[in-house]
């Protein structure tokens, strides 16, 4: 079965890589009409950038290489269910389809905080432990208004 | 006040880098010490990149010029809340702080999916409109035992 082969390379990234000293255990990629257009795996601690989770970079990759910001006929491969960052991610990139085999507990259970993060992002902000804080609505919202009425935009 | 001054940085950036169709109105600033160490804006349609939002953008930047993964003496300031991705970014990132001035609601006003991608991140994956399905679990699970036994790992 084709999903197979992609979620086994998607695993042995997520080993190979961790194996390496790149980061955590979480490899990922993503297919186009049956070939890998993009692989990802987790470089947090090796490139300083705690946003290079697996799905992210591969995520990035795929956009890179097929020139468009639209993932919408890919499907996603990843070692482990994305947390809440690269879940919104999958969203924002439009893919339509993933394929997970750890779960957001699996991954808590080795010390990742991705239950947490489920939790966290679902609250109202002030329930949160992160501290948020709103200011200047006002002027920003004439940001917006720019963007409404900016017949140059591009939608996304 | 000295918050004020970085949020309408932040403002600043949503309005001229959108104005140069750099993207959407979003712009952001990461400060440590009082002093501004990354900014950020919007860059999805011009750099073909649907995961850089003004937020991951000046994350990805404070982390490269302070060289870490943790940015737990910062503070970011965005011209708008941040969406689910970028909220989880700035808690993998460590940062204990934010002020933000336009509301997902806001942002939805416009045309952008925040207030959506709230509620589908807190669904359980069966109730996504996103299809997720789970499969080899227990070979992905071999790299996570591989994890918990490596000396040598950079928790995060």
């Amino acid at each position: 079965m084709r999903n197979l082969r992609f979620m086994r390379e998607a695993i042995r990234l997520s080993m190979r890589k961790m194996q390496q000293g790149k980061g955590g255990p979480f490899g990922a990629v993503v297919v186009c009409n049956g070939k890998v257009v993009g692989r990802g795996w987790n470089k947090v601690t090796s490139a300083n950038d705690p946003t290079a989770h697996a799905e992210i970079v591969a995520i990035r990759e795929a956009c890179r290489k097929l020139n468009t910001f639209r993932l919408d006929r890919c499907v996603l491969y990843t070692s482990c269910e994305p947390c809440p960052m690269c879940l919104a991610a999958i969203y924002w990139a439009r893919i339509p389809k993933v394929y997970y085999a750890n779960t957001r507990r699996d991954a808590a259970r080795i010390g990742f905080d991705d239950a947490f993060l489920y939790r966290e992002v679902a609250r109202p902000a002030a329930r949160r432990k992160l501290a948020m804080r709103q200011c200047l609505r006002a002027e920003a919202l004439a940001a917006f208004r720019l963007w409404e009425s900016n017949p140059n935009k591009i939608p996304y």
